[in-house]
Formats: structure tokens, sequence, C-alpha cells
């Protein structure tokens, strides 16, 4: 069976057209079934597919003269999208030309006109960014909404959870995914009323969602591998990712100046380099590099705007998976199955279906 | 001029009275003109300060039966406070017996003791805890709040800036400190309504404050060093203070795992020790111990549950430091000089004061 197509926006990000193309290439040596949609500045594309002939010939480009920039506001990248390399990858996804896409480009302009030309599934009421954290564990945990959605009622954070869930089981094959709300505090009574509602709610329909729920956690157990999907608004979410982000370059800066403070410690870092090759491959962000944007009538996956050729490498990689294992697929089915009705509050009388 | 005492909660943490004790003698060897009031089970109050005989001359004890433990509510910890140590030191400080004071008990217990003992300052709606997070420069950051409230109004907010001002004054000695908002995005449109009017306010009323107000900050930068004090929710500041220390702790399990992978790592590691313990330096949690309430009628600092003797150290030295630097009587001295205008949203017409 042909796999669908993955659109590349190839002119968002800060590093330019070559990362992107490099990245894709890179990508499809390892998931060689797909083909891609190259979208942007076409004699910019074909120069840099000089150097990829595999991907070349598995690849078509479509034309582009626009490109959204950075700074720009969603609401005017809205207005613009039509005629921009972001916009033709989200539409070729909703014509069918393709079956993800793929940018680099600014965050909240991929989320608006993601939002605006895929709509969110039936079921869902927002859509919600999600990406693989590491952990000490042999498996990553999914982690969402990282931005999408700054304030969240309880029946968001069910319907996240089921995203996470249905994330969760092709990133670590984990049939009944260990699901947790982020809190300040592990017992039932902490945090906001909407956390509460939403612990009560998946309790209910744990069973149902073939999850098994497992409460509250806090910011300091991500890494721990205890847990397959970490729930949250987007705020918490956005800002715990970003702690961990920032605490993990803070670390590696403390121990670049310590390691170069003296002519021992120099030598020290070279005998010890396979240790501290391990804490970068685990630090680096390129290593995972991707986060999607779930609970569309389409898969849409952002690429850090920094991100290196690896780093788009894995970016695309998320999509080819999330692609072959029909998660936008099993996020429905999940929802049919629950019918709605345990995203109620158990506590309030349900109404007649 | 004698300083006020130090109230000691001798048998809060799970270290239990000799770690509490420790710490206290640690500190008084830097604060030497501090008298301490050890609150707690005499017996062992007693046995514990045969070891330091500079605390013990210095010291009254106040004996107590009861304890809180860690899994009490805070309403169950209320009704019970007064035969407790916890509750007495609280009490301490009330009654003028002492000036400040340090538990390393239950949070939530000591919060709710402590709100219901000393009450807010007259213009402060809620207390926030505050805590020095450290960065890459030579200086620490003040946050707030930690985790007292989850969720906040703009007022709160606006609140908080002023109280962690103050803090930031005493902490590294800058008399108009760099403050910022935690946010998601650093857009004047990003985050919550309560963010942007909090960031309305705090313009408008900079110069009032004495405070230099930069705007919204994200959380990968809580480390930079460039700027004094970051102000946020109590969820997002727990998330926030959680995730960094999660990551530390993540980090230096990877090291541990790597320099003891092969031979050749220990023997870098032995060789680069120099290096490593700059970063144990900075990732140990005992070095920044000692949270802050700000926004009582008197000081009362919480130490971290499993704090050493030299983690109860910092928690007592950072108590010295707020006694020493009158931070309750600058806050009420700036609260005074706004007037509590400046504190309304500057798009409302004010009332005739």
């Amino acid at each position: 069976m042909s796999l669908p197509r993955i659109a590349v926006d190839a002119m968002g990000g800060d590093e330019g057209v070559r990362v992107m193309i490099e990245g894709a290439a890179l990508a499809r040596r390892r998931h060689d079934r797909f083909k891609f949609l190259l979208v942007g500045d076409e004699p910019r594309i074909k120069a840099a597919l000089e150097n990829h002939p595999n991907l070349r010939a598995s690849s078509e480009i479509l034309h582009t003269e626009g490109v959204i920039s950075g700074e720009e506001k969603p609401s005017q990248a809205l207005r613009r999208a039509k005629g921009t390399s972001m916009g033709r990858a989200i539409e070729a996804v909703k014509a069918g030309d393709a079956g993800a896409a793929v940018s680099a480009g600014n965050t909240g302009a991929l989320m608006a006109i993601s939002k605006l030309a895929l709509r969110t599934m039936p079921g869902i009421d927002r859509p919600a960014l999600a990406a693989l954290l590491p952990t000490l564990e042999d498996h990553d945990l999914v982690m969402l909404d990282l931005g999408a959605n700054a304030e969240c009622d309880a029946r968001n954070l069910v319907q996240f959870a089921i995203m996470g869930a249905a994330y969760a089981r092709v990133a670590t094959g984990r049939e009944q995914p260990r699901v947790r709300l982020l809190n300040i505090g592990t017992e039932e009574t902490k945090g906001t009323e909407d956390l509460r509602d939403a612990a009560a709610m998946l309790k209910a329909s744990a069973a149902d969602l073939s999850i098994s729920f497992d409460g509250f956690t806090e910011a300091d157990k991500l890494g721990s591998g205890d847990m397959d999907v970490v729930v949250t608004d987007g705020f918490s979410g956005n800002v715990a990712l970003k702690a961990v982000e920032g605490t993990a370059r803070f670390v590696a800066d403390l121990l670049r100046r310590g390691f170069t403070s003296s002519l021992r410690s120099k030598i020290g870092f070279l005998i010890s380099k396979p240790a501290t090759e391990l804490l970068k491959h685990h630090l680096d962000p390129n290593n995972h590099n991707g986060a999607v944007f779930l609970g569309l009538n389409g898969i849409v996956v952002k690429s850090h705007g920094g991100a290196n050729a690896a780093g788009v490498a894995n970016a695309v990689a998320v999509t080819a998976r999330l692609l072959e294992e029909n998660v936008t697929e099993r996020i429905s089915a999940d929802l049919a199955r629950l019918g709605g009705a345990s995203l109620r509050k158990p506590r309030v009388q349900e109404e007649s279906a």
C-alpha cells in the first residue's frame, strides 16, 4: 500500500531551505516508503535537492512565493496564508494531496492556519500541541498541551488525555498507557477545580478509554519514566517544557565552564567524553524535535525554528510514524467508543441521549 | 541594637530534630548577633544541643508536645496548631517573642497557620511563597508565587511584584530590580487577560515602585541572569520550580550513569572532579533552600522537608537576612507610597480617594 505524502514547508525556520531539505532527506532514509511534497521557492528547493538525489526522486515541488515570518501575528498570517509555503502545505493536507504537513515556521500562525483549514475533529473542542520528552527509562513521555491553549477546562483536559493516549500507544507501544494530570501536589484536593473535575472524569472513564489513570503528578517527575502521558493546560505545559529546556541548557553551560576552567578539567573532560556525549545526546533538543497538533482532521507537525538537519529529520520521522499508525483515526475511534457521555462530569445527571 | 529572635520549629522536616538544630548552629556562626527560640520536644532539643554550645548559649527552648505531620490537611492542622511546635513558633512571631519563624514541616499547614495567626499586611490580598533560584550570573533570581495560590488575578500579581522587588533589593543589592512576568511568549498579546492587565499596571507604576519592569519572560530564561524578579501565579510557579529541580536531578542521574559506565569514564570523572563539583554545587537544592511567605505581618520561612543541615542553615540565613533588612517594613512602605491607586487597572476610571 502506498502511504500518503508528507508536505514539507521548506521555507519556515531560522536555518533556511537547505536544513529543511537535508532533514527531509535524512528522514526519507529511515522511512523510504514515503513521498514528499516540498512547498516553497522552487529554485532554492531545487538547488538544495542537488545533494539529495533520493529525496529528489521521491518528491514533488509546489512553488510558492510568500513566506510567513516569525514575527507575524496569527490574524495577519491567516489573511495571506494562501500564497505562502506554510498555507499551501496545510492546504495540501486539507485537499488530500498530502497526509500530513511539517513546518518550522511561526507556531501561532501554524496553529491558526491549521485550525481554520483542517478544523477540529468531531468530539474535540480544541486541538493541543503534544511532544515527546526524554525519561530515565527506555521510553519517552507524551506531554500535552504545550501552548496551544493558555486556559483549559476539565473537558478540554479529558480530550487531551484521549489524544495523548493515542499518541503514547504509537510512541511507546503500550496498549494501556499510564496517564496523569500535572498538578502542584498529588493529593486529590490539590490544584484547580477544573483539574479535580478532569481527574474525576478520567477515573470514571479509564476502562472505556483503555488507559491506566494514575491521578496527579508533579513537574519534578516528568523524567522519571513512571508514566506515558502527562496532561496539562497549555500555559503550565509551556512553562514546564521551557523550564526543562532552560535547565538543560543551564547545566550544559555550567559543565562547559567547569570543564574548560583548568587544564586538569579539560583532560578529564576528554577522557570522560563517552559520559558527556551521553548527556549531550539526552539534552540536545534536536533529538526530541517535532511537536504535533492533535485533534485536527489531519496531522500537522511543528519543527523547532532553530533545529538542525538531524532535528528536522526527527520531526519528519514523528510525522511519518503518526501517519503510518493512523493516529487521527485512532483518536476518532476512541471518541466514538466513549460517545461523549463519559466526558461529562460524573456528578452531573446525564441528559437522555 | 539587639535583633529580634528567630523561632525554629525543631520538629518539622523528614530528617528530625538533630538536622534542624545542626542547621541553626551553622547559621548562627554566620549571623552571630541573632538569638533563637527552639520550639519542640525539650529533651530531644537539649540532646541535640550538646554538640553545639554556641547555639545553646544563644537559645531558649519552648517545649511543645504536638507535631504537625506531613500528611495532615491544612484545616486539620489549624484546629490543633496551638499545641504543636509549628503553631507555637508562629505564635511567638505574632506575640513579638520572635521576629521570624522557620519550619521544615508541612507547607500547606504552615501557610494556613501563618495566615490565620499573622494576617496579611494592609494592601496585600494574599501572601506568596518566594525563593531564590540560581542563575548563570553572580546573583540569584527571586521567584514568586511558588504554590501558595493556585489561581491569581492581575491585582495579586502586581502585589507579588512589589513583594518580590523588596526581596530582590535585599538579595541582590540592586535598588531598582528588573521585574518580569512569566508568560508563554514575550509579545504583549500573549497569555491570559490577568497577565496582560498585570503588565499594564506594572508598566504604569514602575517609576512609583522603583522597579524596572521589562514585560514578559519565558521559563527557559529563568537561569539567564537577565532579571532579578519573576512573578507568576502559584500553579505555574510551582510547575516551573519543580521542572527545574526535576531536570537538575535528571541530569545528575544521567551524569552518574555515564561516569560509572566504564573504567575510562570513571577515571575521567575523578580527574575532572572540580568541574563536576561546580555542577553539584549549583544543582544541590540545599544551596538554595529557604522559601519565604511574603505579605504577612511577620516573616515565615519554609525549609525543604528533605534538606540536610547545610540546607537548614541556608534557610535560617535567609530568615536572618530578611529580618536584618526589614523586608516587611519595606514592603509596607512601598505599598503606602503607591496608596493602592496604581494597583487598579489603568484603563478603569479611578474613584475619588
